[in-house]
């Protein structure tokens, strides 16, 4: 069979999972059963966001690679779509309540929609966005 | 309202969105209508994987930050899972034929499973998983 066109899981290194831990907490987001001190995991749709130790992680996906350093940025971003432009201002300042570092306040997009971005303590980026044609959510 | 749990879209940064487009394709993936010279986007259950340029993404996503360098390993993972250990085989052989990078071959894990990894073209991490407790999928 082919490599299905399926993504079940994200999983984030971690240099402190109970930071990162702490943070989604503060969002409000629940872990899924099965979480322990060394590993998080947060369903969303057909998706699992986990958290999971940065070396830990690298021993089986990047063995002898090096690690992005801390201070860059890691090239990916997590994107999470709301109903309308009033629901990514009011995402983008909970998640600031909760601890979140403000990268980009929202903005209209030459796209047609209306975006801003957020890092987590680790500084994974977030992206909140209300686009036009994709309002409803499973 | 609180930010979501939620997770709509994953945007690789992309140093060429041809040549990832071109592997994802040879993986048999479909692109979402829409998609152009710079962006590309995949529809899996409730997410999209999208493709979009590194340099244009970190305009919005981390302005003045610096970029992990492109020889080191983004501390993160995307996992798909699927129905036995010989789909884990099988998907691997066939990822390998679309021209990924075998970064390890499966293996049983000491969480119960069995899984290997691959990278694209510029280095991103697949783990394809079997989970004895994970076997369906939307």
């Amino acid at each position: 069979m082919p490599l299905p066109q399926r993504i079940t899981v994200v999983t984030l290194g971690a240099r402190s999972v109970a930071a990162l831990r702490a943070f989604y907490a503060a969002m409000g987001w629940v872990e899924n059963d099965g979480s322990d001190e060394t590993y998080a995991s947060f369903t969303t749709g057909s998706l699992r966001l986990a958290l999971y130790p940065i070396e830990l992680l690298g021993q089986e996906a990047a063995p002898g690679d090096r690690v992005a350093a801390s201070d860059t940025w890691n090239g990916v971003t997590l994107g999470v779509n709301v109903a309308t432009r009033e629901e990514v201002d009011e995402a983008f300042a909970s998640a600031l309540a909760a601890g979140a570092q403000a990268i980009q306040h929202p903005t209209e997009r030459s796209w047609g929609g209306y975006s801003g971005y957020i890092a987590d303590p680790e500084g994974h980026r977030w992206e909140l966005a209300w686009a036009p044609w994709f309002t409803t959510f499973d």
